[in-house]
């Protein structure tokens, strides 16, 4: 826990809230930011025991949010199945510091007419 | 109200929380900061509708804390009282912005390992 103006915060719900995700959402950006794999929607639904149309709802976010890739596999049976991987950990970093940053001056300005 | 990482935070409790003053310590401080004038125990007391003793009690830690500045009236029929006047606003407000400018390192630091 972080102390901030005598409130505690979770290092975690401050980065879930900075990206706009939904817990479930972001259990699996958590989830896919700690591997260095690629994962179908069926393999994220096991390891995270979401079922499946949380996580295929969850990775269309994600996804839209430029927060993962996504690779298309073709199957020698014919059809397709994705993979999903973490896109790039330092730059979602970087978008909750810039978010921190921004909050911070909006702090500062109302203090400057204080 | 000023949103942080989806709390909400009233400027007046962060610089209160920041300074580590109690209610009636930030509320006559406050009180100072709006004024240009000097007050005696007694005038803050009426003005602020707290008892002489809060007053008191509450005008000696701003003194310590290097918050309001005391001078001393030699009275014509003996002893002294005291006045007291905000010091110096604009270091208050440095004061605040050093704070929240470290809490946001805490948070970046705790980042960087994420």
């Amino acid at each position: 826990m972080i102390d901030f103006a005598c409130k505690k915060f979770d290092l975690d719900e401050v980065i879930k809230c900075v990206l706009g995700l939904s817990k479930s959402e972001f259990r699996l950006l958590k989830f896919l930011s700690e591997q260095d794999t690629r994962f179908t929607t069926e393999e994220l639904s096991k390891k995270l025991k979401l079922d499946k149309s949380t996580i295929q709802r969850s990775v269309k976010k994600l996804h839209e949010r430029n927060l993962v890739t996504r690779s298309q596999i073709n199957q020698t049976v014919g059809g397709y199945i994705f993979l999903y991987k973490i896109k790039n950990k330092e730059n979602i970093k970087k978008i909750v510091n810039e978010t921190l940053d921004n909050w911070v001056r909006t702090f500062e300005k109302r203090l400057s007419s204080w």
